[in-house]
């Protein structure tokens, strides 16, 4: 399946159609037609033949879509019909957070190890985890397979841990802390920025006032 | 200043901008060229320049820009030259993470109420607020300016919660649920879904793998 030159707009929306799928089944919904879709999810059913013509299609429009067979056809896509391991660094409020997430495991992210440079935090039980020393980390990343790193950990810190993880050889961060990473172009890094959602946020509200 | 009908990708990179000029001030660099600039975000210097010229180019390009100057600019656009009132419903960890952030008070986000169902939860002191019953939700807000609600509470509860928080007459939501949220064209919602950003990063993964 092409998924390459794909735009970074389709990339974003597929994630929101996979979780408007799994709601779908959810209600026993079996077909749907793009134009219900499109009124559910509030964009233009052209939009979403457009998106899903990326990959092929999936499936025959005058009859509507098979919602399991689009679900299990934009998982694929997504990289979701295999499971990732995902270690969290920063054992704090986001890291517990993720870890407790019960939606991640269900879509295959299985979280093997947190640590945390706070020796008072070591030895917690968070989730399925039990908190280790950062003095562990390269033992382990080194010993199983990490494919993703949560970096949950202050901006401080953030950049040396990440540059310390690709050099074991992790090629992709979630990071949470609010700054760039600046590592090599060849790893991937995906930003949850929460302080500038926030603000986008704010600048809506602002906008509104005008 | 004009700051209607600018793009989405527009205002999605503003807080970007918003917080590479803190970073700037904060290595007391004073002046920076859109070249510079370019170089440190990792976008194209016409880009830079083209983002400003929708709300009147922030200064003469010849001789950079002035830092301070853009950055409260920036601030201005944003909405960040007052402070915001939020109340946090869902005292849980992702709850906990943001009443405890630092960024967010410097950027002018106070948390004045957090709030949960849980009673076991309630009188717990979390950053500068004391977690008290959904009982005290109607109000609370009645009695107390509250300009935006951040949900941080499952699925299932969302949807009811923020009906209610609109029929209170809240009018901007910051919603980590994983789902939309339905509410009236006129209530901002601001969506902060972490499985969606897990999963994009899954499929960058699988790109990369192709």
């Amino acid at each position: 399946m092409a998924s390459k030159n794909i735009s970074r707009a389709v990339i974003r929306r597929l994630p929101r159609y996979y979780r408007y799928l799994s709601e779908l089944m959810e209600n026993n919904i079996v077909r749907i037609s793009s134009k219900e879709l499109s009124e559910r999810m509030h964009v233009t059913a052209s939009q979403i033949r457009q998106d899903f013509n990326n990959f092929g299609g999936f499936g025959q429009q005058g009859y509507g879509y098979n919602v399991e067979f689009l679900y299990t056809e934009i998982g694929k896509v997504l990289g979701l019909e295999r499971t990732h391991n995902v270690i969290i660094i920063g054992a704090g409020n986001v890291g517990r957070a993720i870890a407790n997430y019960p939606d991640f495991k269900k879509r295959g992210f299985v979280f093997t190890a947190i640590f945390d440079s706070n020796p008072s935090l070591e030895g917690i039980k968070i989730g399925e985890c039990v908190v280790q020393s950062m003095d562990n980390l390269e033992r382990f990343v080194s010993e199983n397979d990490v494919e993703i790193a949560a970096l949950t950990i202050p901006k401080c810190a953030a950049r040396e841990v990440a540059a310390g993880l690709v050099s074991l050889g992790v090629k992709a961060m979630w990071n949470f802390a609010p700054t760039d990473l600046n590592l090599p172009g060849d790893v991937l890094v995906e930003n949850v920025h929460l302080a500038e959602s926030l603000m986008r946020l704010s600048y809506r509200i602002k906008e509104l006032e005008e």
